[in-house]
């Protein structure tokens, strides 16, 4: 269950309003690698999860990214609610004002509809794990590049702390796989055929038979 | 900011699983006008909203919608855990079977990834409280005819709750539109043409000038 | 069955075309809130109905919106056909240009294909007349947005008509969910539990545990 | 502008309604060749197209594939509506009984929503007739199967309507095309390079140069 | 089974980058019309194929397609690969610059993820054929309409290679379809009402009962 | 450039068709974790990739999915082929036997057409091996699964020998992975916020200021 605190996790402060940056941030609002991506993905890996210690990881870091979501959005919203105002400046982004009358919406920095086939779950609990660590360090990336092309001090101090949370959660979510003592490469029960996991060949059954 | 707390808002009983509810119950998870669209829908509008108490009720209707998301994915999940077990099991859902290894996955009941074209979010206050008391008429009908296939007594008394959750909401929205103090066809600033906003024809223009 | 008679439902003029707007004026092509969306959501409704009153009225206001669609897209297409044209011009919307040759096409200002992820369609006669009374007023403010954008009278008059007609269409569908004569929160036939749909309480089922 | 006449274009009589081939029908409802496809494509075709006589080809095909989109509905309803009625009856396609309590909805046979990324528009007039003909070839052969699927006389009457008519859509594109007089490899205006565009070789650049 | 050789099918030269005409170009490589679209259409055909001298034409052309593939995405990448660098240069595109670091993705020039919903593929091997033929017309007009916005004369060489290769395609597919000795109008098995599929008329049954 | 060989990669053989195994099958044909998407993810990374021999690693891996697609592909066909003959067999997959006429299509096990949404590049070549990464451990999962549910022997065979090349394909990422030298905690340039990123708290910020 969610209890909502009206009180954003992080203050976020907007010195002057910056239409399209309001738009790159949408890329961490709903885009593939964004908030909602990463707090859907551990919040429904966490529904599945029967061991209740990784399931609560889950379900905090999940309900973390909520949090950043409504960070992220209320930023981008302070970016973009001008844009409703004129002509020139509804022509940064037309979805954003005529659809939305300057409010942000659940896309991307170019107007897709946020998708759930962004999403990695196989309900194997290791896997899971491999698809977050790597999933945090993409959106470790995308904030790093939205601080290089932000000139707000106020945005950038927020997105440092997003961008932070995410190495924390990467961390959380290893420690987490190596407490379950599995071998890197020991994904299932099947193991695979003796001898051909280790050759690297682009052909490997072809060239042993010609 | 939100919090989680370790606990369902609703307790869920499952008698005996009963793979294709469980699947009729996806509709409610990760369907059109299941749990996922209604929070997203009333956060991203309350993100947007100006006026503070309307952002709350937004805001706290959209977390009680998080909430209700967690239980149907939890009662979803019982009836779906067996799927991976056995051949004849997984035909019910190869997706669920064999991608997700029989845990709940943002779809609908067949298989269709969740995505934000569901959402309708246009940043003009009125307009989003109506399209809230329809999304609201629209779970509740949805509510109903998933009680109505279902065989759990378990399940149904949490249906029950679910869907009579709607209706409250359905009453809050309404009460907030009608404090607007609006005239029901008044929606934005800019009047209709007088005289042909009533008319009612198929072909209002062409019918007064042949 | 469907007649196509030769001429626009409402004429056309443009002084100047102007690419960016007819771009704009895609939204209410293959928006979500668009004409087409209109048209397919009231069509496919009036064919899943089997009182002929409401048919009728759901089959002609879906005509209506298949005529209002051609005046939409006619009008785009007169703003954007020399897009093909040069290169700067081309740079406003490449889709468009490359893909389109300077034709309209199914989709939103952004270039976002239309789907029917857009349309709400319930089957249960009641809600889906509320469905569209919410549409009609989405419709209502997007209209009234691409007018506030707009800098050529001939086609700020096309859409002053487009925009009477939706506040026409709701009152119409407003009448018709009124001639049913339901309460207004008397959804489906599966009363809610008593006194629970009243309370507005984020966390009802907790707080009266605790 | 369209105008809707109360009547099928072809009258359907259905004996014994057979939900899983109500579910097949669905495939030319809203699916990649279905009427909805067909319909839009030439219709938006024609809205760009700028020669009048194949303007007015492009608007009455599409028309006439509107009506057969309302034949093929009301052809699935009657084979669907008794979806909601039983819980057996309801697992045959879930999202029809529960979404769409039994009437039908723009989606393929396996519940994909229809999608404007199915239509082929170029704006290139020969060559967007010659999109239309391979379209009604798909259209032929998709009914075609569906009548082998077939158990009730009077659905396979109207079918074998509906597909007749795919191939004097055919004749009548082919005869547009063929009216042109444009050589058939010749495609735009840039000529290809001389000599490459007859040899036929995997790897055209590379086989003469090694 | 496909071998990779380190070298492209035609080797690419650009003198200056061209962000702009780099957004552009990715029409053909993640786009509706794209040479991704073309190498699944015909290599998932291939598959399908029982003749074995059909089939490898499909699979040889789309192994062509494929280095096709590699090529246009390889030019892209030159002209976008800047886009990282400066705030005024993401902004042509934000979701490349952010979200791909300045990258090519498999998405059109205004960001939809690529779909196999552009796909037109039926099993039945004279259909297919047609529907490649109109794909390799639309292809070659995209690539028309890119080298007419092409300000760069190495991208534009690479360019009328590749059009010229969808013109030799063109005519390797209309050679399979005519070897087959099918009669244009004849799809499929089962014949079309006689008579009725010559008929011109909107409303074919109508016209002849009233 | 891509040579196509005429032979499978793996010889496949199928004991008896078994149409809803083969309906499993797609999922590792067109799903979001199927060898479409891996052939994909690295060809596109390769594209972008300035190192050598990482580019190297990608493209041969790359092109390796692509060889198993094939397999995949053909396999599931020889499951799938008869899916025209009969009423019956039809209604295990309507979408394969009638718009497919019993022919793969590159969608998933429950009929979702495949999309690039699935990919995870980001042009940061750290980030994208550990995408790769779990990618890998995906397919494998997919692939034991598959095996678990596959009763005849040949398609266990393949299968073995494909999740075996997953495996050996997470090793060679792994390796180029170690061989750059970077801190698993480090990804990008900006470093996160010293002491921050190593706390685990749901609220961070605000458990600090309280």
């Amino acid at each position: 269950m969610y209890h909502y605190v009206k009180k954003l996790m992080y203050a976020v402060k907007v010195g002057s309003p910056d239409l399209r940056f309001g738009n790159m941030l949408l890329e961490q609002f709903g885009g593939a690698n964004g908030e909602l991506a990463a707090a859907m993905q551990y919040s429904v890996q966490g529904l599945n999860c029967d061991d209740p210690k990784r399931k609560d990881l889950l379900m905090d870091i999940g309900t973390e990214e909520l949090s950043h979501l409504e960070i992220v959005g209320t930023l981008a919203r302070m970016h973009l609610k001008d844009m409703k105002r004129t002509r020139d400046i509804a022509e940064v982004d037309p979805l954003i004002a005529i659809a939305g009358g300057g409010g942000v919406a659940l896309c991307n920095s170019l107007g897709a509809a946020w998708t759930a086939d962004y999403l990695k779950i196989t309900g194997e609990p290791d896997v899971d794990l491999r698809s977050n660590i790597a999933a945090e360090a993409r959106a470790k990336i995308v904030y790093e590049r939205l601080i290089g092309f932000c000139e707000d001090p106020g945005s950038k101090d927020a997105l440092q702390f997003l961008m932070t949370r995410e190495i924390a959660h990467m961390k959380a979510f290893t420690a987490a796989l190596e407490s379950m003592g599995k071998d890197r490469f020991s994904i299932g029960k099947i193991p695979p055929t003796p001898g051909r996991e280790s050759e690297y060949s682009p052909d490997p059954d072809v060239s042993e038979k010609e």
